[in-house]
């Protein structure tokens, strides 16, 4: 970082727009997945396209790495910055800049915080579908550059599903809009490519989402299961009969007793495993979907099931379920968290697989998923202070994402690349596939500028292999 | 073509996978858009992934441009040969390799019937969601290309919904496996930009869709009203309520009286428009939704509405929506066909534009369309035997368009690009838009050797204007 540079980003954004003190940098040296480290050497907050747009060509000129970052909620080791360089942290640009009912789009400046943008329509019958557990403080700009998940997404489709059109500062400091806010999109999906890019391709400058019409009428129940293999099956069983719940989530014994100690949201602590199963949709369909869904259940072997009587008591089960991750802190020192994606139907098989693996290494694994899409996290508990116990933590999660490749699942489900799973693409792809990857990169950013070591095996980097840190306890504000 | 390709290529495929004779190669000049002509000087027919890649690399070292073709049914000057060189018509790949219920996927090689897919798994509750009017006789291999629509893709979205992944063979003969049957795609969206990129980025060898459950209940209306514009308003109202039809169409009085002319559907003549109108889901869903589209439609003022009684006459109207547009020949000798989109709210006065413009130019305007999509096709009708009616109607064509476009819109709906649209692609892309799109081809096609002069404006071209042929009396089998 040189003066020089320095002067001209001070320029740009305003001495109001810079973090320069260290102990200020501190908070940007990671993402939620503390495990990998690196701080920025200055973060910028630049307000406008315009201005991401000069801090971009000034680093380009001066060969500086450019990391873009939303409210840092990842999981990845992606927001954060291994090579040093500058941060554009997207935080000011938090205007919704249009919202269209008719047409039922919106749209918003990066730093929107994704429930923001529901609570600005939701008193006119809409919302803005994706819900990662993070919703309440992570930016729409965030959400698309990793194609976040959520609970919901089983019904209403990732990111990916809602975005439809950006524009994208890219590496060269060029402004492009991709997409539109029409569905239709002539000529190549750049939009969608640039969805799940992780800042690789460049700096999300604006994004136009789709409005969804909320539900007519909603249900939520919890069922309990004599084990989580058990309540897996259920899963399966129910969108085998063409059930689209809007979210089927599961918690095994650990999580539970996690989230009550924690949340006390009012999960049956005595359950061996739950399923969170939200109806959505008009009233009359709620209905006959719910009386199906509790006969599947006791079917494949629910001991009991409870309908949320209200929206507080709905509320309250959410809020267990979207903290849950915080909430393990409270049943162990540190975890390892794996996200990964099964076939549905295999679920079953990888609950036991996982089960084996922790207990062949000494280790609790608790399990809290998006069951209906088949994409697992689970959390292998360790604790830091006991030689031995994190490289074995370690090991199970490499043998569990084996476990998912092998029954046809893939490496990431919504967390995304960062640094954690780049070497992990090689599992999936072959040279010639990450080769094209990285040439369409390179289009994007020639010189290799944006969000560097992520997404990547290091192979395809022209550096070394990534620097890590040491664990550290679970933080109560992280969400799966 | 030397003589020395031509043996290889018979190496590859045998005698019996080669068209050589000129009257042969005639069907393969155009797509259904026949105003765009160009012969290939061989058609090869491979069987296998290896065959293809074989094929690719003999034309890349011959630097002999490669035009990918499914059932040649696209309405963009797509399929078709403009510079010659080798057509691989992938007919002959046409089995389907796997399905899996449970997983709700299936893994089928490109040629493929669209509607054979559906009928091999619709006895166990399951279909194909994709339904260009086309189905029975297009290809899934042409349907991901061109990223086809259809009437259900206001509910069930287009083909790249219905996509999990794709083989690709580029340009320089590299397999290539982007995305999988599991949703989540690590990485960057490679399998999206490959669906709806027209040959351009390579050719197709096999596709792993998404299979969606039957929906317990079918309710199809047909509603009458005294304009189009009216009607294009009621559709808007439908939406507004938070009802997604799985499928909303509209046709005008010059359609209905081509539809019963040629297919004596049942479509009421004397109505000045229609709507069809069909919800899916569950039964208890579809009764509340058939009885609130009745009373939105009555108070938009529809004059009458009729339930379809079975599924005979069911189908009767879908035969009717799906072969209007070969239905056309009955009222015109030939047509100019557009395909374009305003944002929904925009129906009626496109609507009304559109009728000034063909009023303007002395001629009728016919429009069948997705209207739930905001996917309008005008059919702008002339006699090629009366001087100067063609340049007419190419002119109304063009002012439609512009018309879209100032409204919001966009210049294709789910036709693609093909020759047609790629000078209009400028219309809504930038400079650098569009040398971003043109480097990603570069990627996977670095000689420019797949589907050349389709889908860029001529300006990123290395060659001069398309080839143009006559018009030619509209042909009955032609579907939008």
């Amino acid at each position: 970082m040189t003066a020089r540079l320095l002067t001209a980003l001070r320029e740009i954004v305003g001495a109001n727009g810079l973090v320069v003190a260290a102990d200020q940098r501190l908070v940007y040296e990671c993402d939620m997945l503390v495990y990998y480290k690196g701080m920025p050497d200055l973060v910028v907050l630049p307000r406008s396209t315009a201005e991401v747009q000069a801090v971009v060509r000034c680093c380009a000129e001066a060969g500086v790495p450019i990391v873009p970052r939303g409210s840092g909620t990842g999981l990845i080791g992606g927001a954060m910055a291994p090579k040093g360089g500058v941060m554009i942290g997207v935080n000011r640009m938090d205007r919704i800049l249009e919202v269209d009912l008719r047409n039922r789009y919106a749209v918003v400046e990066p730093g929107v915080i994704n429930l923001a943008l529901t609570r600005s329509v939701e008193n006119r019958g809409y919302f803005f579908a994706p819900d990662p557990s993070s919703q309440m403080v992570s930016s729409i700009g965030g959400n698309a550059a990793t194609n976040a998940g959520g609970p919901h997404a089983l019904k209403y489709g990732n990111v990916a599903h809602h975005v439809l059109g950006l524009e994208l500062v890219t590496g060269t400091g060029d402004v492009l809009t991709l997409g539109g806010v029409v569905a239709e999109r002539p000529g190549y999906d750049l939009a969608g490519i640039a969805v799940g890019s992780e800042g690789t391709l460049g700096v999300v400058t604006k994004v136009m989402v789709k409005l969804t019409h909320t539900a007519e009428a909603v249900r939520t129940a919890v069922a309990t299961f004599a084990s989580i293999e058990i309540a897996s099956a259920a899963v399966s069983a129910i969108i085998a009969e063409g059930i689209v719940p809007a979210a089927l989530e599961a918690m095994d014994e650990p999580i539970i007793r996690a989230v009550e100690a924690g949340v006390h949201a009012g999960y049956p602590t005595e359950a061996k495993a739950v399923l969170l199963i939200e109806l959505d949709g008009p009233a009359a369909e709620v209905e006959v979907q719910a009386a199906a869904v509790g006969r599947i259940c006791r079917e494949k072997g629910s001991l009991t099931m409870r309908l949320a009587r209200d929206d507080a008591e709905r509320a309250l089960l959410w809020k267990g379920r979207k903290e849950a991750a915080g909430a393990v802190g409270r049943i162990t020192h540190n975890y390892v968290l794996q996200d990964a994606v099964v076939p549905r139907s295999k679920l079953p098989t990888v609950m036991a697989e996982i089960q084996a693996i922790g207990a062949r290494h000494g280790l609790v694994v608790a399990n809290v998923f998006h069951a209906g899409d088949g994409n697992v996290h689970p959390m292998i508990c360790y604790d830091e202070r006991v030689p031995g116990e994190f490289e074995r933590a370690l090991e199970a999660n490499e043998e569990i994402l084996h476990a998912c490749i092998e029954l046809g699942g893939t490496v990431t489900g919504e967390h995304g690349v960062g640094m954690d799973k780049a070497e992990k693409l090689a599992m999936l792809f072959n040279q010639d596939d990450l080769e094209v990857m990285h040439a369409v990169r390179r289009v994007f950013d020639p010189h290799g500028l944006m969000n560097p070591q992520k997404v990547f095996p290091s192979g395809q980097h022209a550096c070394a292999a990534p620097s890590v840190g040491a664990g550290r306890p679970v933080p109560e504000g992280m969400w799966v």
